[in-house]
């Protein structure tokens, strides 16, 4: 930290809320450039203490629910009562060229003009632990940027709903109005992360399913749910597209937060995510450092196989592995 | 692997489905010093040709739904069929001294005198990690000593249930006759990952609640879960007290595993478990040296305290950390 490494003049200018400054900041924590990464740590750790001080919110949802739509229309909310909103993704099945999710800004044309909003596409990434890493610095730089309200929407068919709900201090879910999970199209326990429900596309025609759905989905959740200590999983119908229950959404994600500022909640989410984002990190270097060596590289699909085949046994496969990392090393340098 | 370490005769006993070599190679599995841990792995892999060909079978429910006393009447059935089965246990939370299930035998008094039953407590460790990999590897000293039924008791109140699903080909959920979630005190996920629902204790005046119970459940699961190619999960009420429903889910088992031979799910699913086996084995090999590790261990707490609270960004306090590992190494043999 002795040599930032970064120009010098970047940290104070994020501080003092500079997009251009923030948008070229969220590129070099996206970066896959060590010398960028050097970087990126250095300049995150220098705004590490004006972060932490925003309203962090999870949301996902399939393709076709409306999650733009009611984005936009929540962004335009928050920011009309006075907050700064950043938007942010994690979906590691976008390409550099045009994210499927938030890559493609005329979804939320509005609120891309809106100078309280700042909103990026998902970084691109073959796994989804990499892209969620550089999603959770991306957040910290909107915050030490001023944003207090962080968005990080994802797509709900996949793992990365953990991922998001591991960053975030709240975690809400969109659906449609309609039953079953053909329709709904979502995977294993999606349902049961959401610390509040919206079932969107109520009006019009949808307005009476989507009651029927909420109550549904109260039902179930009721069922399959621990209650948890004072919090009651809210399902409600509401309306991107006619901004119905958007108002209501925030007024309930407020009440969550204070009700977590009150009884710790809160603190201990956050303490356990910190303490799960050092143990990510320590997993993520240690396996890039694997991946690097050139002895491991050399053995890993050998092993594979063999433990696949069951021709040996995983632990031996893995000492053998390691060993080759640490002690291998260690004998090239006798 | 050149100097097996461990008695010479034991995998061939073990291979002969001698009973004392099992239970005493279980102990050497289970043990934490580092020679019983080289003769382990040897073993296992002295023994892993002969490994791979028993139905795995994982089940949880919580404390009171009758886990104990349907595992005896589902033992005693298959047995009574000519099978051998095993039974092993993964809760993180069992003390060596009197393990909280399995860990008093005179609940499975008949069972545990069957000559073709093999019962055996839930190792005890401090992580789960550490006791599901226990577990996994008596799994596979069982099956080499001709056990073609293992079956996989976890404790159905935390995260070990994740941990048996991905250790077996189905996974079973013992509920209650009841609604809600504070009567059966499940975490939130569990129902989801089950393969199969039984109702316990559907005898006497439970018998309509049970149905009932049922009834509910396989409503709300249809309604969250997606669907499973060719497979909806049966939610089947049962009573291990008179043994009504046991021979139904020993049919549904096999009925699960022909299905999943049949379109290749089954082998699929080993084949991923091999490769999150290895995952994890290689994981905890890395954690294990990084806690050896002097100067890592000097360095941790202040490392973590400093991410937990924000004045460290998890990337570079994991990087100071590996780095000590692996330069700090190399640095010394220089």
């Amino acid at each position: 930290m002795s040599d930032p490494a970064f120009p010098s003049d970047w940290a104070e200018k994020l501080l003092s809320g500079d997009r251009r400054i923030l948008a070229k900041a969220v590129t070099l924590v996206e970066s896959t450039r060590s010398d960028h990464r050097d970087q990126a740590e250095a300049l995150i750790a220098a705004v590490m203490p004006h972060t932490g001080k925003s309203t962090r919110i999870g949301i996902s949802g399939v393709p076709g629910v409306g999650k733009s739509t009611f984005i936009e229309a929540f962004g335009q909310h928050v920011t009309d009562l006075g907050h700064r909103i950043a938007v942010l993704a994690v979906d590691p099945s976008s390409k550099r060229a045009g994210g499927s999710i938030l890559g493609d800004k005329t979804r939320m044309e509005v609120l891309s003009r809106n100078p309280a909003a700042f909103i990026r596409p998902s970084p691109a990434g073959s796994t989804l632990g990499g892209v969620a890493r550089r999603t959770r610095e991306s957040m910290l730089l909107c915050e030490a940027a001023g944003f207090d309200v962080i968005l990080v929407e994802t797509v709900g068919v996949g793992q990365s709903e953990t991922a998001v709900a591991d960053m975030t201090d709240m975690f809400l879910l969109l659906l449609l109005p309609a039953g079953g999970d053909e329709l709904q199209g979502l995977k294993k326990g999606i349902v049961e992360l959401a610390d509040m429900v919206l079932v969107n596309k109520a009006d019009g025609d949808l307005a009476a399913q989507a009651k029927r759905t909420a109550a549904d989905y109260h039902g179930a959740l009721r069922l399959l749910n621990k209650v948890q200590a004072d919090w009651t999983v809210p399902v409600l119908p509401c309306s991107a597209l006619t901004g119905q229950g958007v108002d209501e959404a925030w007024t309930r994600i407020q009440a969550f937060r204070d009700l977590g500022t009150g009884n710790g909640g809160f603190q201990a989410r956050r303490r356990d995510q910190a303490r799960s984002w050092l143990w990510d990190e320590l997993l993520a270097e240690l396996t890039q450092r694997l991946r690097q060596d050139d002895t491991v590289r050399d053995m890993l699909p050998a092993v594979q196989k063999a433990v696949a085949d069951g021709d040996l046994p995983a632990p031996i496969g893995a000492r053998q592995l390691v060993d080759a990392l640490l002690l291998g090393r260690n004998a090239l340098q006798k």
